[in-house]
């Protein structure tokens, strides 16, 4: 199968998009607009992400184990296009986007739900 | 996080849907319903697929390291629902699907495209 034809069948996945956000032990922050997700399993309730190797979001999450997915409804697509590119956190928002919520409910490392605090 | 409102963030992620299609070395053949797909890499082109790990087609999968994804269009509802239960081969014919191509391009165990024969 030649590279073009992998690509056609690649791209009739859909996606929906979503910004996945964590938080360091020293409180820097990552957001990044992902958009392979799929549920996994529904007990325990799993899902997979994918988040590219060489990015900051994904050294955060390796490290605190635990990140917040946000869907995106109608009419957010300027808060996909913003988070394609990487921002620093100032003060509760991040990339203008306020107020970022420190403490969202989550899933943990191994994809359980967990609310934070 | 309550039950409840974890089965209605898991439902807000969208899926297409897809049929499943694998051999096993006897020549027995799997065709079941899935929707659970993610791409997971570019390079190598790697996809994420669930399936149900009690189901013959998750055993035919783990024995011959091979399946074919096939992309439902609009209009084929009718293969996607024929497909949640199970059948048996039925010549080159699977569910009443005809013909059943028994050598597609697939994706291999690393979920490489591979064309078979």
């Amino acid at each position: 199968m030649d590279q073009d034809a992998k690509k056609t069948a690649l791209r009739m996945i859909p996606y929906g998009i979503y910004v996945l956000t964590a938080e360091g032990k020293d409180g820097s922050v990552a957001a990044a607009t992902v958009n392979w997700v799929t549920q996994a399993s529904f007990s325990p309730p799993l899902v997979v992400i994918g988040v590219k190797a060489d990015s900051g979001a994904h050294s955060i999450v390796k490290e605190s184990g635990a990140f917040a997915l946000n869907m995106l409804g109608k009419g957010q697509q300027g808060v996909a296009f913003n988070f394609f590119k990487s921002h620093e956190r100032d003060g509760d928002s991040i990339g203008g986007e306020a107020p970022y919520n420190p403490h969202p409910s989550r899933f943990n490392r191994d994809g359980h739900y967990r609310k934070m605090l």
